[in-house]
């Protein structure tokens, strides 16, 4: 593996200087950003997310924020799913699409108030796309990056340490609801989600001067708890079936192939963009679609490009994401595949680097 | 310095197995792709860019494609600078602004047709940009990321190098032109430029299976001009006074702040959308301007964010790009800097992680 090289362009985060102390090993880049991806190593931080609570720093989940009047009706021109329901306090996953019906990010909208949103992107500039078509339609919207950086709170006892910060109220949030918290004076965005299945919370930090009294006050509150700077993780997230936008699917995929068609509300998401794109899609159904597949043999090497799935001579889908799970012993992995080759049990050839093995497609993910 | 972590996100290119081959030891991540930074050292690869000739892997600088009758309108929409004057087989940089006038881009736009463009762009996804207001105003053209990617051949011996491969006639094309010309079968665009002082090339490799053999074929004709695989150097870039978008300029800088004022036609450029921001701008200059600035002792950390640029007490502006110079024996650095303080031979302070060093503003970038 080479270094990687630091520059401005790669932009450090507001726990930047919390990450570097707890020993961050490697990073990936999101959004222009740095993200780490391996503390202890890969299989540690995984046994341990699953075990205690981790902190991470998800400043790359930059913000979007539209405020204005025509907020609610550019949000609506952004995604298939209908927002008509969806009432301030709620956080909702929504597919953005172009006019083709690609996915051009797939990130959470944050609804603060009928004419105020955040949307916190996947990894592409889904602000120029807002500002672009915000200007071309002359919408009265205003559209920043505000100075917002997630941090989020993961693993089995992260009730118990958001509460010794937060108080035992955020106890009560349900999935996918925020309620607003207070921390040295100062009120906070704190949702139940977050990018593991191991539950917890993303706290939305406003302005970076409180992000590291509140990281320093997390791994004080929380050193009986055992609690350690994390990460995403790469196990965890393909067995629990979490996708990542640029690595499972890109601009070149509808969201019902990504199996984001129960977050389409195609017939009732008047002034979509891709509207008439999806119609059909939507009707009919795509030609391949994500599934988990299992992969044979020993641990497999790290999946930097798409490793093409067969079925004999014919190419049927491909594998973007795998790692070994110690839990389950077996690679687990995300491909995408044709409608001829996706039932459940049906055997493939996937050609890795390292050659070839027996795939197998699955009912659904680990968890 | 810590690890990259590989995956598809990070998109590797056509030429990647030939940039590994050539042991490559760090990255950058640049339009959600890898760039190398180093290969021997800085400074090994540096001294051997100004004496000999590098073969670079520069598939980053992504192409916006810019296909239809609406093609030249959008493309007057992106940009102050004038284009009206520019015929087809002209390579111009231009500054791309959003409506408030800040910088989304500062790329190379290659016309290879009156209805059909290619920007090729620095790092920021401009494709959504572009598809965006091309959305909002309802124009017909077409907008894609076309299988190109640029190799760029630069250093004293590029033309050495290019003959080689292309016939002598390449030795005729003048800065900023380019020409077609012929590679195992197939028409290449080949123009007079490129990200160093040095002199060359940049070839767009249109098709990923033509660019293993055009990389073959360079290396083997290149063996007794010491031919090496390059980058982007650190300190040539900054000695030359080559701006980097994300690091030394952003979306809140003017191009006049970035000292691209003479790219600028605001006036004429009937159509830009930042036209009625920078006006008043392009009237009265700005209150802030890039500068090269020399910084005494010995050599600095890297540059991984702003720098504060003081005087007394007063913050007056900031480096964000910073190396030794070899050559020059001294730290080479870009920065921006206050009205009442840009005036050649200022004295300033600079704030860095390892403490204050004396600033001096230079009358202009080293070469």
């Amino acid at each position: 593996m080479a270094l990687i090289s630091p520059s401005r362009r790669l932009r450090r985060t507001p726990f930047s200087d919390g990450v570097e102390a707890a020993g961050v090993k490697a990073y990936t880049v999101y959004n222009r950003m740095l993200l780490a991806t391996v503390f202890e190593s890969v299989e540690a931080d995984y046994r341990h997310l699953k075990e205690h609570v981790q902190v991470w720093d998800v400043s790359v989940e930059r913000q979007v924020e539209l405020r204005g009047p025509d907020a609610a009706r550019l949000m609506q021109m952004l995604t298939p799913r209908d927002l008509r329901g969806m009432l301030p306090g709620r956080c909702f996953y929504i597919p953005i699409v172009d006019e083709t019906g690609g996915m051009l990010n797939d990130p959470v909208a944050v609804k603060l108030a009928e004419d105020r949103w955040w949307i916190s992107i996947a990894d592409s500039d889904l602000l120029l796309w807002v500002k672009g078509i915000s200007n071309g339609y002359r919408l009265d919207v205003l559209i920043d990056e505000p100075d917002v950086s997630p941090l989020a709170i993961q693993g089995p006892k992260a009730d118990e340490l958001a509460a010794r910060i937060f108080g035992d109220s955020i106890r009560d949030i349900k999935f996918f609801r925020f309620g607003l918290f207070e921390f040295d004076g100062r009120e906070m965005v704190v949702a139940r989600s977050g990018y593991s299945k191991q539950g917890g919370f993303e706290v939305y930090v406003e302005g970076a001067d409180i992000a590291m009294p509140l990281w320093d006050a997390l791994f004080k509150a929380g050193e009986d708890l055992n609690v350690r700077a994390g990460c995403p993780n790469g196990i965890e997230r393909i067995e629990g079936g979490l996708l990542s936008y640029g690595n499972d699917m890109t601009d070149d995929n509808t969201p019902h192939e990504c199996g984001l068609g129960r977050f389409c509300d195609t017939q009732t998401a008047i002034g979509c963009i891709g509207r008439d794109a999806l119609l059909r899609v939507a009707k009919e159904g795509p030609v391949q679609q994500i599934r988990a597949i299992a992969v044979e043999g020993d641990q497999l090497p790290l999946c930097d490009r798409a490793w093409g799935l067969y079925a004999g001579d014919t190419r049927v889908g491909q594998l973007t994401s795998a790692a070994w799970s110690p839990d389950h012993q077996t690679n687990v992995a995300i491909g995408m595949v044709r409608m001829t080759h996706w039932d459940t049990g049906t055997k493939l050839r996937v050609e890795t680097p390292d050659g070839a093995r027996e795939a197998t497609v699955q009912a659904g993910f680990w968890h």
